[in-house]
């Protein structure tokens, strides 16, 4: 139902988004959409590009007197560093400047591949769109979305859980005191004294000139039972997930749950028992609309076959460490193919408190969809109608 | 390109796949699809259904004189225990008989979630659907594109990484060599002194009524250069693994390469370096065609940025325990919302191994199609001559 | 949403479809998909095979006791005559009989470019996919589609406007007057003066050795305004109504309401003036849902800018001759190339009645699908309960 | 394989297309689609928005030193009227001015059915959209797409059938000559003694405060045998063209080859004899390669089965008159549901050239899609040498 495309270069001009399929009448502003850009662009441990460039959204179309109309929503990103980019990537028919051809694919990245399926020898073809830099339209797309969640009752939210051996200790936290403590945190772990050996790892790191990586966990509440499907695997709602989490940059594992711990533990000790309560009582915070059927335990990471059971999502992925550093690798240049040591760039030393918001941003666009494949309509009035129909249903089930 | 459908009831007369954009002139055999289904079937800690079943595969479509056509194929596993079922199943207009409804929602399958989605008082509605059964069929349709990654030069295999804490040690084995002796072992494991341990705690879970998971590698090799993309992140090959991966029942985590041991280590550890040969001595076993360049570890996992670099594709998933079990846990009656112990069913204990076997199939599908989407074509020769080319063309580059 | 495959050889064992995404709890029967296999191999004109088949349903999965589970729906006819050819069909390696390998191609068939395309000397290969036989498949999931669209209200039928050049008058006929005309029609035509002309010139084209071809009117009525979209073109109805009716073997024109006709006229008298009533008398026969608003004329033939407005849906495709024919035809054979005359083969001499029933289906598929975008949901109660919202919402627009 | 969005309203700021899935090493200028945007905006007949507009296009991602990267490309065409409507279309919060509400639907338009669906009661968020200024987006993506067909040896043109009575004779010419008249000729009709008429009638037209449509032919040539697919209905390349012609605003018919005159000619005088011939006698103007078989007639318009047959592709469409007219036509209003007599707006009389231009960019993407799926890769020199392989292929055959 709803779709989106990004383009952009990381040097060019801009990076647009267009979303397909957004309902009408959703209230939607610019400033919301900064404030996840601006989210995605803090962080400790960033380098000196993040102040550059300030992103901000320009919203030019689908959007009419502060909502959506229901058309094609476009968003740009201006790369406010574009002027001095605008020689190297000229879009005008012109010879390179062979000074500026970048024939050092370096380790980690895309370029090496890149160059090889696309028949490129300046990895600067290849380097501009695998950029990191790409996923401030995914956030851009992400965060319109929110605006709808926000319609539902939805909330999407992220907190790291570990940097490199620095690990949060979460137990005794609310969900919404994660979510506001993780906020406040420069790393956007709840845990201030984890945070505080975070930034010691960050601060090591880029002493030592090396990066690293983390744990970022990511968690949508207010979710009905009801999003996704069980009869066709391809709309397992989880499947969805893991494949817009592990499409982001640098994401080599994605949990749901117990995740990898549910492995190595018993059945018994893995499935949540089914109660029932037409209480008030049943509604604790971060628990979506299930008709009066809930779980004690949510070591399903509230999925169970695919679809929501009404339990908050709870979702981690694992990020690796950023792959530009200063400490030099091995690598052969694409025309000469003699080796070199890979190029020392100032570079950001960890980014992973930047990656949970693009998280919560894929997360978003994939529950965005997910409800108006349950929920269907064009409009939001008439979508919010036919959610709280189905939240009777489940309550006369 | 290439696309499947799956259909069927656990205790339906059969499933059904039909796979759709398969080239044409790929040898097929329905021996090879059966030695998929048998594998499937087989392992250490399995129930006494799995031998009702002995399933076997009917080739209805597409196929001619054991070469695919280039039309439709429809594979078929006829559920050989259906005449028991087929009162219980009939598609003929009749009132259900109130005594085999099941109105109990067994924790941690979809009953519950599915049964509230679908306005389905009767669960059996939904577990028909949702039950492993359904794997059968993904198992036939990734068999199929075996053959034509076969023809392709790639080979996917599985080997089990641990079961409950019973954790293999593989490090001093050639991927040849976990290949062959995973398919040697009644749990799939490589390593025979922790194939012990796994057997063991098979049977403790068993004796105590409960159930066990694990966690299985699925590994790709021959794998070239250049499957899957990087200037869309829809299109990039691990979140399309990552997804199809976890839409298998009871995945609960995804890894590529290091995956989550990657957010703990230096970044200077994770990143693999680049290297040049043109010699023969690069085609270490299970490196596909790369042009010369090659990295002397594998910590991606063989997919960088989104793209195949050569190196044999790691994946592992973490598969929970099977939620049906002796043990009884607490649950709430669907029409009556009366607590009840889940009922106790006779079942497997553990279904790791066959998790891997249907993770094959999912990772078979998911290689074929980005093999067509990279060399395109209809037929098998067509294909292979572009990707003959295209292998020249990356020696060439 | 709604999606389906369809596989199975003209002489295979049997042709499959997968009907995925149906609703659950919609009613349905394998006498009722019947009905339908038995309208297309009706028609006078049609050659023996049709008498063989006497095409039936089996509906092997997702129905359970007269309704839909939500599961994907199995449907398979059986090839009668498959017995015969099951030696020139194996799918069991072997080598081809030379003698009884097609090296023939036909004009006017998919022989040659599909040959061509797909690497194959035996046009078998080609026309045993490319062949109308395909489309009981699709009859049978159109007719699936029915069930769906008869709880919506909606009725999807046809009647043929001519035969080479005898032309039906319908003017002065209703809809229903129409639909039931055709239906008692050997031509499926409404006019009884006119069929007796197509009789004549089927009669007469058989005495020649020759085939001849016609225009059909499909109409769907009981159809909501607000089916399909305007924002996206990739979304708009007539498009997809006008893909899917192209997409039938023999059909090389599409019109929607007036059609060719429009290109040639006033725009005074092209468009439909719009008026409002809350009366009764608005409710004409066929029109559906608007909430007042209705036209006097129904020039667009039910859709504006992409988007149903209520008034009934009228389509026209012009079905080409069958290109199988007693008269032959120059053509040059796959292997030597040399010229030879096409094979005289039994044949039908004219399929245009069964076209407008493979056209039903089709139509039936794409607003089955439409209605599904349009109020989501995964059972008839809930789909039923937003269409009726839906109709009170138009009403206090 | 290929994907595009569009994005913005008519009098939004601007137009916005991303083209994804585009191969790279194509090389593209902004002046060759500005020519294409040009060619939409001429005509006799043209209201005077066409030239305050003057199109030209920005490409902001995707290309550089004017070839394409692989990435996806941005497509921009500025409205260069915003700056007079930036009050009415701000996305800012704001109450709209009740005075500048439109509450007068159109008849024709999208207007009455597009408000009810979305729940407008301004009429502009719909016809912002469902405008006819939506194609230029179009426009920019097809015309990118021919620079690739271009490559390929393709050609796309169209010309102008007939105007509403006025019909051109075009018996005499060839393709060659049809193309280059057409452009010549201010209504795009390569017959000038008709397009004297076209003129005449477009001018009566306009003194009687009323539209004129037509039929326009849409030719491509140099096309090889074996685009499109005859296995699955949904990948004929003739219901992809269909779909996407019909998907243009005002077209209310299609056809291919012999069109609907074919529903009325004996079989015998419509199917095309098939030829062989080594010789270079066969390539005629406009036939792609087929591997020496080719065809005397071309009455199936260059599709057979669904799949190209190397003749010239042949299509027409209906283009309905434009709805806005200086004759009032009744409507309701859609708050009060009051009648009214349609606004009478200055507009255009006759839009049929311009559509010719449009259904040309449709044609293009459909074609470069169906390249990309037959002979896949990411790069132009790669497709080229598999398309050159094929045509050897097909000579080898």
């Amino acid at each position: 139902m709803l779709e989106y495309m990004t383009a952009g270069e990381s040097h060019g001009p801009q990076l647009t988004a267009i979303v397909n399929g957004f309902p009408a009448h959703v209230p939607v502003t610019a400033q919301g959409i900064n404030r996840d850009l601006a989210r995605r662009q803090a962080g400790y441990g960033r380098g000196e590009r993040m102040k550059i460039e300030q992103d901000a959204v320009e919203i030019l179309s689908g959007v009419r007197f502060g909502k959506t109309m229901g058309s094609p929503i476009t968003l740009v990103v201006r790369n406010r560093d574009y002027e001095n980019w605008s020689d190297i990537m000229s879009p005008e028919p012109a010879e390179p400047d062979r000074k500026r051809v970048v024939t050092h694919p370096r380790p980690g990245h895309a370029d090496l591949p890149g160059c090889l399926l696309y028949g490129h020898h300046d990895a600067r073809n290849i380097l501009e769109r695998a950029s990191a830099r790409e996923t401030a339209a995914r956030v851009a797309a992400g965060s319109l979305c929110r605006f709808f969640l926000h319609e539902m009752g939805a909330v999407v939210f992220s907190h790291v859980i570990s940097i490199h051996d620095a690990a949060a200790r979460t137990e005794g936290f609310t969900l919404d005191e994660l979510r506001i403590r993780a906020e406040e945190s420069d790393v956007r772990c709840a845990d201030s004294n984890a945070a505080e050996d975070m930034r010691r790892r960050i601060d090591e790191a880029r002493g030592r000139g090396d990066t690293i990586g983390g744990v970022v966990e990511i968690v949508a509440t207010g979710i009905p039972l009801g999003l996704g499907d069980v009869m066709t695997s391809s709309e397992r709602l989880d499947g969805r997930l893991a494949g817009a989490l592990m499409n982001i940059q640098a994401v080599k594992g994605v949990e749901i749950g117990m995740g990898f711990r549910a492995a190595c533990e018993w059945g018994s000790r893995v499935h949540d028992a089914i109660h029932y309560s037409t209480g008030a009582e049943i509604h604790t915070p971060g628990r979506g609309p299930s008709g009066g059927f809930y779980h004690a335990t949510n070591n399903a990471g509230g999925i169970e076959g695919g679809i929501t059971n009404g339990e908050p999502l709870i979702m981690r992925i694992a990020v690796k460490p950023i792959p530009t550093m200063m400490t030099p690798k091995m690598s052969a240049d694409l025309v000469t193919k003699e080796p070199f040591e890979a190029s020392k760039e100032r570079s950001d030393v960890c980014a992973v408190p930047a990656a949970g918001v693009v998280a919560e941003a894929a997360v978003c666009f994939v529950l965005a969809d997910a409800f108006l494949r349950r929920f269907g309509g064009r409009s939001l009035p008439e979508i919010r109608a036919r959610y709280d129909a189905a939240v009777r249903d489940m309550q006369n089930y």
